[in-house]
């Protein structure tokens, strides 16, 4: 498709000087998402692995668990007056007997729930849907390789290589070994593409298996991991307090500032080994 | 309130050597936006500025435009069992004769037009929405004061200080002059809490201003500078297409990668004055 990134023309002003070229930029476009042909949401997103993004974002939502519940995905075709396909529209298809997405997913309620909405109830939104528990999950990992993956994720971006603005998302072995890596303007978008993809290999839940991400980690980010039955998530930069929050209801190890040497970790330390000495 | 930050425990890792320790993190809670009693949406956002984040939301989705448009704002009380005030749902009274949303806002639909759902569909919508131009607005800023915005936003992001990790948008004048600032896990909050804050105050639309924000610029920044009639958008990190697009034709000047003494302009250079020799 080709459409990844796309050049503009940009004036640059370096230490006074001016000088105009073409830039290369991270693309953007709009992507609805249509389960059984129904418009469920539109998400603005970098095209590309389009199908893994809505299949990863219904795993995200609960509706999806394993990769024989989809029948199908597509672009839909004749959405424009042409007839034209814009490769903006994705159906996924459910297999018989698969439920789908009810009306408050399509208005974003799924946080509200019968106690009021706050933190608590969010917390309680996650565990009432995710199939899976990630807090008995065996995963073991060393600091060391632990401190090496901002470092491969980034090596493998080459898409932010080319633009310098894209968020990437990498799951991890617990040798360390990079599985899959997916990148999109949106953080979010990148880890239902790794989540997604996951799903239609035959891969959920995703048990032993480390998740990182390029940027912070919100409550959104540590509930994609749950959902999808990861085990850590770790992040470049800071986490927020209902992330936390949920990593330790859910038994989930959260790690943030994973920069150089050091990291915090800000639930489920027992997950590093070796502990190294206090 | 209090609520813009949280304390929790964490396991630090700097060099092979493990403390444990309290840590400050930003807050993010969930908030139910309702409109005339009816629930529009849920957003994780940082507690405080709320009403002004209500607002502000509501100018990007082409609802409000003035003030008077207000009846007034409230916290919802009773929202839980208990009767209690989670200070998270959020009402908005719209006066007499003003428009409430309709139901495609409800749905995130407001991108998809009848000419199909593609980046040209998205603009449109964008311009039909829009209550301003900034196409003619006599902005003029000189290189050397854009390039002083970043120290002068991180300078007063005192959140940030504390956890290191929010973002922030900084509304400023063309002299340089710190107008608004607003922090936000989300950085689109933080754009709408400064638009809500203008709006709130009577200032809309914002002629002559400078949004300054600390992350990068997608195409739904640019729409919310569009909305509130601001004729700049100055972004620390890159720009994504649709986000160039969006300013070209829209006439908003944007600027991406403003660090040190350089920065990339990709649409409305003209804006710059005095330009830099060649």
């Amino acid at each position: 498709m080709g459409r990844v990134t796309a050049r503009r023309r940009v004036v640059r002003i370096r230490d006074g000087r001016v000088s105009a070229r073409p830039d290369t930029l991270a693309a953007e476009e709009p992507m609805e998402l249509r389960v059984g042909g129904r418009p469920l949401t539109v998400t603005m997103r970098t095209p590309g692995h389009d199908f893994d993004l809505a299949a990863g974002f219904l795993v995200s939502e609960g509706v999806l668990h394993a990769a024989d519940e989809v029948a199908g995905i597509r672009y839909c075709a004749g959405a424009t007056a042409d007839q034209g396909n814009t490769y903006n529209v994705v159906d996924v298809a459910l297999s018989p007997g698969t439920a789908a997405p009810d009306a408050s997913l399509e208005r974003n309620f799924y946080t509200t729930s019968s106690c009021g909405l706050c933190g608590k109830a969010s917390l309680d939104a996650v565990r009432t849907q995710a199939a899976w528990t990630v807090d008995s999950d065996a995963l073991r990992i060393a600091p060391d390789v632990l401190t090496e993956l901002p470092e491969r994720l980034r090596a493998e971006q080459r898409v932010f290589d080319s633009t310098g603005g894209l968020h990437a998302a990498g799951l991890f072995s617990a040798d360390g070994e990079l599985l899959c890596l997916r990148e999109d303007v949106g953080r979010h978008n990148a880890v239902d593409k790794v989540v997604g993809h996951a799903l239609r290999t035959g891969l959920l839940p995703l048990r032993g298996c480390v998740l990182m991400v390029s940027g912070r980690a919100s409550f959104e980010l540590v509930q994609k991991a749950v959902m999808a039955g990861i085990p850590m998530l770790a992040a470049v930069s800071a986490p927020s307090s209902l992330a936390v929050d949920l990593a330790a209801e859910s038994g989930l190890t959260l790690v943030g500032f994973l920069r150089g040497t050091s990291m915090n970790v800000y639930s489920g330390a027992e997950r590093l080994e070796p502990v190294p000495v206090a």
